[in-house]
């Protein structure tokens, strides 16, 4: 039986990881790997005390941070979360369960899908939600990004320096980035805007072949990349019965605290003003030692019953 | 005019300046020293992506991320901060007028003050705030320490490793510091309680001689370290008509708004459920983006009417 349990291992959970240890509780950090979406961010200037850092190169030091502090980790998927009584029970893709009196929920919010047909069995096979992680992986190739913000913009302008071809597929009337970077978009003679136009869905066998648009059009296509927003992860906690804003992020309180007792969330999955690394570390930060207040009163409450 | 003025170079007037500067506002950031409280500590091992710092040395990378960023600094103290109709006026100690549309307060905490005779005269002669910083200067010296919780508890111990005698002067019956540190303070041979009882006069020309205390005994000290806890640094901010809580720290929103338009409060000076580092840079970071926000409304307002 542990005192808490992290679910997730980006900035917010490294935090929490952090200062669960230091708080001495009973712990374990459950996550696939550690650093979440700074992963996925080419150089990072905004984070203090790192002028210039590269994603990779965060992560990095918040894995050897966990390290020094013996924090122990499962790598591994969250796969549920359960309450039975005052008691949480998590299950882990590679079949293991643990216990606890606490949990913080720090599981980030990942790329929005398209929800459209193939796009599940395509994904990692032409089907990409990160054009910093896999845009150099199609050189000289025909490539889509769907969305028309400043990420899809982004991607776009990044794709086009590695792919013979780019096609921003948007559902709208005009790219909505900020203005220079919209303009290099139309100004880019790479970039080809399809206007006013969704993805219907995805054709492909062992990798994406054709993406076929509502307007019936068939677009041959070595790779598609979604950026139509963010999402909250929260998948693997839904039984929980957490409070969830309209977008469904988990709401808290300032101390982190979800409607569920003993039930903490940091970072991206929450309903937050800002989300950046620093701001999702401080949210870890704070769950912990909530956590810790929480899991003392537990243990307080049960040696007055015994 | 400058859209923000930062008050404040501790980790939440940093993150503030590096987050308005990639705002591309027009700023500048006031403050005596960079690094605030973490000068005074010893060192940090919970600021993530660090395992293990000294407080100075963490000064310096923030310092240095500043200075990279090109973040103009006015190195002075924070006189005093007046609004007069929508725009705020700052005045320095070094004789320097500036007027911004937006200010982010973030000038932090400092150690309560006895309130004594004599205290601001002796102040840095003899009578110290920081035992991390001063203690080694009391080498086989007779010192005191004001104060019975953790952090006058933590003193004590320091200084009984330099000092000869370590005087523990408080107002209670018993100290109350976590377990372990109170009994280390009681079986200490070099260190002597002095219970139920307060400082009432300090007394010395060009140093501290001796404490007088409220029983009438005098007591011979080379040093005094004040440990009675901490308060919000709100002295150049009194006439702005901030609300504060009952301790006197400034109350915000989570968008770190306080209840003047344009004023933005970040870090240990408002009223938070943790003052750490990690936290007061999500703090700043979080009023940078609040400031810039509100600077684009008031330009808009202003364009609308010219």
């Amino acid at each position: 039986m542990h005192d808490v349990i992290i679910l997730g291992g980006g900035p917010a959970g490294v935090a929490a990881g952090i200062y669960a240890k230091r708080y001495n509780m009973n712990m374990v950090l459950i996550t696939e790997s550690i650093g979440g979406l700074i992963n996925e961010t080419h150089e990072i200037d905004n984070y203090p005390g790192f002028p210039m850092i590269s994603g990779a190169e965060l992560a990095m030091k918040f894995e050897e941070h966990l390290r020094k502090l013996e924090v122990p980790i499962e790598y591994s998927e969250v796969e549920s979360v359960e309450k039975q009584g005052e008691k949480f029970i998590v299950k882990t893709a590679n079949g293991k369960t643990f216990e606890s009196i606490s949990i913080i929920i720090a599981l980030g919010s990942r790329k929005k899908r398209l929800g459209v047909e193939g796009e599940k069995k395509l994904k990692g096979r032409g089907v990409s939600y990160c054009a910093t992680c896999d845009a150099a992986f199609f050189k000289d190739k025909v490539v889509g990004v769907v969305g028309g913000n400043d990420s899809a913009a982004e991607a776009a302008m990044l794709l086009s320096k590695h792919a013979s071809k780019v096609y921003v597929i948007y559902r709208r009337e005009k790219i909505r980035a900020k203005p220079s970077l919209t303009e290099q978009i139309y100004s880019n003679p790479k970039i080809e805007v399809i206007h006013n136009t969704n993805v219907a869905r995805l054709i492909g066998e062992s990798k994406l072949e054709k993406a076929v648009l509502n307007n019936g059009t068939e677009l041959s296509l070595d790779g598609l990349f979604v950026e139509i927003g963010q999402e909250p992860s929260t998948q693997a906690v839904e039984k929980l019965g957490l409070e969830l804003d309209p977008a469904g992020y988990i709401k808290t309180d300032e101390r982190m605290r979800t409607n569920i007792e003993g039930a903490f969330a940091a970072g991206d999955i929450r309903t937050t003003p800002l989300r950046q690394v620093v701001t999702a570390a401080a949210d870890g930060a704070i769950a912990a030692t909530s956590a810790f207040i929480h899991v003392q009163v537990m243990k307080r409450k049960q040696q007055a019953k015994e």
